[in-house]
């Protein structure tokens, strides 16, 4: 998550560029820059900090600079530090490089570059790029240069370059991350989303995976990056507002959110599973001794963090054979404080989770295991947060801003990071076989795909199923094993936005008191993919039946007794039971949703909630 | 608990005496027996067993007599069995006793006894009395011979003597356990209820503490127990019907059992704290080597049960810095194994706790933790249920039978028996010292009287306060620490019996979604008493003010701060922290039930649910 812009015109660059970045910002802001083209030599301003603070040096850096390009940066190779924020130069400082995405086989290409002379001056990925770039070219222009050098690529970018060589073109390029070209009068602008160019141009052109393109003031030439075929495209016309266009085309930034997990877990996994198909977390700088002395695990969050940790405590249990506890932050801290460390050095590995970063609660309860003598690993969202700094070792989810109130893909992808750690320490522990490991992340690699091909059917089905419930009094959530977490986010969504009682409980509970609750008012969704414990949860679910319950269920494809006992079914492709909380999650959300917009609620802001609590 | 009868008149004893005996089989019912006075000759008849299957070798042992004495078995100290079971006869086998209560300091007379050359032959503290009175016989009438035997007890006791050298009377006695006598032409009848002797008589005499009956067949002469002064009591007529009698007079089981927890609780306590004031568990059999070597505890259990485990982890954390967990049985039976015993016995400590001692999930996880190497302890109410013999060890809660679907009693007394299980794990491994356990048991000690003293206002309190509840639409309980299980219990309980949606949450868990529930038709409960987090606490109340939530909470006397943010409060009398719970649980029992009530539920039989789930 980054956030790119350029420009190439009659005007002064450096405007707006600022501008762009800061509409930008909300895809990272650990760092920022820019690189200009002035007085035929590449000029370029960068440092740690957000937007707002560098906008003077910015535009200083690019006074005069009619070409530009700029980075709002969101670590992910590379601590934040001005080295590391964008763009970087070639060995000769005539090429910048400003780049989104991630590039997988940079330690190959930067040891091949190496090798061949090229000095680098960061530790990011980005940087390869640029000395890639400078090593392909031959005399035949910028844009061969570039596709020649990506076409070297594994990973995702999108990416723009600049040429003191070459001042009359600037090249932008994309593969699985957003990149769009605005057109305007002698002047061509780039931008990672629709929303920053608004306010300077309606007429836009959305690049697609695979396109090169070569901008210059009165004109855009699109290829394909794989055989340089041209590809005619035109701007089109962009009529929404901006309210609209931040929110991608969607009515509330929950929808968007939700929508774009599939996006999100790409991000979440990418780099993440080496080409051995085997996970692969250098990042948190474990070692498989400290592995193997682990005896238990430790997550503390709150809210819907807290139910990605139980999640997990299963994951953990199944893959590494650790005993896990979730706990919510506001208890756990207050709890008395037992022994953590051993001396040889962690028998309980702390795991502290939180979408911002800065939940009041989560941190306080990170410094009391801390304190305790634990070495706290961080699970969270926002680079560069409180909790990320402080903890030993941070997984970033990569789930990109989440503006709505109620989480979603800060949920999925929280989940799925948690997932890779459990696999990383099975395989440390010895306990996850090779095979098996390659299996499951074979599979955790296909769900992107599998929750993008049933979202659109998904949404659907909860547009017309909301209509059904609004004369529900309140709701039951149910689900075992890995369904029960899922029972208890999905109560929760429900809570947050339609102001309904949902509770969240284990099937097997239900008949220790909440089926008192069952009657023909009382929404019942149950969480029953296929897996060990189907045919249980589905007595469970014959007794809500026998009591007039309306049954919403979440199920595998082709259950037909599940299809016979419920009201309305979402359906979820086969999946391995640990990986059934990725797409099980967004039935919950999208059921949520569309009954909160049913009932006419405030989605985005329900009453009485703030997005990160930083309070107790 | 155990269930005591006697006859003495012109009919045949044996009837009476089986008939009263099944009414009170509810007392226990792990073995049963009689003792006749026949052709000068004590006869006594017993065995393990309900009294049902007894029931024709009863009448026959008895064939004849006309007067007797009758028992039904709840162990206390010594296993069920055919030896254990009352009567119990002196050394010439010409005196019975049937006793209810415990001897404690039985262990002290035996050994006196034994050394005047008694012979034993149970393992129970009853044989003691009998041996007791024939060592106190001078020739003045068995009464005398009670009197001074009792007068060496230390504990509690009902009971009934017969002698064959004294074939006209039939002595009884009550010290803190309950007993009747019914009066009827030309018999005297004795049993441990009035529902008991309802189908003989209307015209009972209610024993008190201290006195001793000599019951004929034409009269009954009662006298106190320490000086023997005659005291002038005459029967009174029982106007109650039969399924009142039951409830003992209240209009449901539910209430009764609530109303009667400080006489459960005495009956958890009795025993277990030795005269040094300390904690005195040896039914548990555990040593200090072993509790030292505990690494965790975990507890497994459902329903109302799981709460009392979710308190225990607490009080073992404190008091035992014990990390503990407290699971869902259907949860935990079905997740992978991970290895509990270590090779030298014991790292983990598995306690499940069950009100029935047969709940089907919990005897499942307990014999799954028991395949994975563990140990477990046991929790129960019902003695020689399936989980109390299955495990290693039984601590019972004696909290007496419950009859009301919603468990209340069963709920406080587990957590007592938990919190002394903490406290002497605590003595055992050295983490509470001395002085400590002796401080927090004296107070634990004065629970009873105190939750004695304020039940009539708390139950007055929630009647009046039920009308104003009938708007709301469903109920948040919050608490933390200490107060969060309490919160869960109190949703539970109003769940159960109202139907109504009712959530409980960490009070800090609120702001991360629960609170959207909040408004006017929202009943918010709160569980704050002085405790380290009651500042905490109190900031969550004064958010929930902020948006007209109704306020009920439970605080401590004298709690300004709470009164004033709050639309009605539960006032408890002081206690140390962990002792809280004790005294919190009986005003959501009642606020619950009085709300049942008000809105006409079935607060006995609750819609949906069964008493004792022994399916899955």
């Amino acid at each position: 998550m980054c956030g790119i812009v350029g420009y190439i015109g009659g005007r002064e660059a450096a405007p707006f560029l600022v501008e762009g970045l800061r509409r930008l910002e909300y895809r990272g802001y650990d760092s920022a820059g820019a690189a200009f083209l002035v007085g035929g030599r590449v000029v370029i301003n960068k440092a740690t900090g957000r937007v707002s603070a560098l906008a003077g040096a910015l535009l200083g850096a690019g006074h005069g600079a009619r070409t530009g390009i700029g980075h709002t940066r969101w670590a992910t190779h590379g601590r934040p530090s001005d080295r590391n924020a964008h763009p970087h130069p070639d060995c000769q400082g005539r090429i910048a490089v400003v780049h989104n995405g991630i590039v997988e086989n940079y330690r190959e290409l930067k040891e091949e570059l190496a090798a061949a002379g090229h000095r680098f001056a960061s530790e990011t990925d980005t940087e390869v790029l640029a000395h890639l770039v400078e090593s392909q070219r031959n005399g035949d222009g910028l844009a061969q240069a570039v596709r020649r050098a990506l076409r070297r690529v594994e990973g995702t970018f999108a990416l723009a370059v600049l040429s003191a060589d070459d001042p009359e073109v600037l090249i932008a390029a994309r593969h699985g991350s957003p990149l769009i070209v605005g057109e305007g009068e002698g002047e061509r602008l780039l931008a990672s989303d629709i929303p920053a160019l608004l306010p300077f141009t309606r007429d836009q052109l959305v690049l697609d995976d695979g396109e090169v393109a070569i901008l210059t003031r009165d004109g855009v030439e699109v290829s394909r990056l794989l055989d340089g075929a041209r590809t005619v495209r035109h701007a089109a016309r962009v009529e929404w507002d901006l309210a609209t266009a931040e929110k991608g085309g969607e009515p509330h930034f929950m929808r968007k959110e939700i929508l774009e997990q599939p996006r999100a877990l790409r991000d979440t996994l990418c780099g993440r599973v080496g080409l051995d198909g085997l996970p692969r977390l250098e990042e948190l700088a474990l070692g498989a001794g400290e592995a193997r002395a682990l005896e238990h695990v430790e997550l503390i969050a709150c809210g819907t963090s807290w139910h990605a940790g139980l999640v997990a405590t299963r994951h953990l249990a199944e893959l590494a054979r650790l005993r896990a506890s979730a706990e919510v932050a506001s208890e756990y801290r207050y709890r008395p404080a037992l022994p953590l460390g051993a001396e040889g050095g962690g028998k309980a590995l702390v795991v502290a989770v939180s979408q911002s970063g800065e939940t009041a609660d989560t941190l306080a309860a990170m410094r009391a295991a801390a304190a305790g003598g634990a070495r706290p690993v961080a699970v969270v969202n926002v680079v560069g947060s409180s909790i990320a700094r402080e903890a030993e070792g941070v997984l970033y989810t990569r789930a990109g801003p989440e503006i709505s109130v109620a989480s979603t893909k800060a949920f999925s992808t929280q989940v799925a990071t948690l997932f890779l750690l459990a696999a990383h320490l099975g395989r440390l522990r010895g306990t996850l076989s090779e095979s098996g490991a390659r299996e499951l992340l074979a599979a955790l690699g296909r769900v992107p795909d599998q929750l993008e091909a049933m979202l659109p059917e998904v949404a659907a089905q909860a547009r017309a199923l909301a209509p059904r419930l609004l004369d529900k009094r309140g709701a039951l959530y149910l689900g075992r094993g890995y369904g029960f977490p899922l029972a208890l986010e999905g109560a929760l969504k429900l809570k947050e936005i339609t102001y309904l009682h949902a509770d969240g409980y284990p099937a097997g509970e239900m008949k220790h008191g909440p089926i008192a609750l069952v009657g023909p008012q009382t929404l019942v969704v149950v969480v029953a993919p296929q897996d060990r414990l189907h045919a249980k949860t589905l007595s469970n679910l014959e007794e809500v039946k026998a009591r007039d319950g309306f049954v919403v269920a979440i199920g595998t494809e082709g259950d037909r007794e599940l299809a016979r006992l419920a009201d309305a079914v979402f359906w979820l492709p086969p999946a391995p039971e640990p990986l059934n909380p990725l797409l099980a999650a967004a039935p919950l959300q999208l059921l949520a949703y569309e009954l909160s917009v049913a009932l006419g609620r405030d989605v985005d802001q329900p009453r009485n909630l703030a997005k990160s609590v930083t309070v107790e």
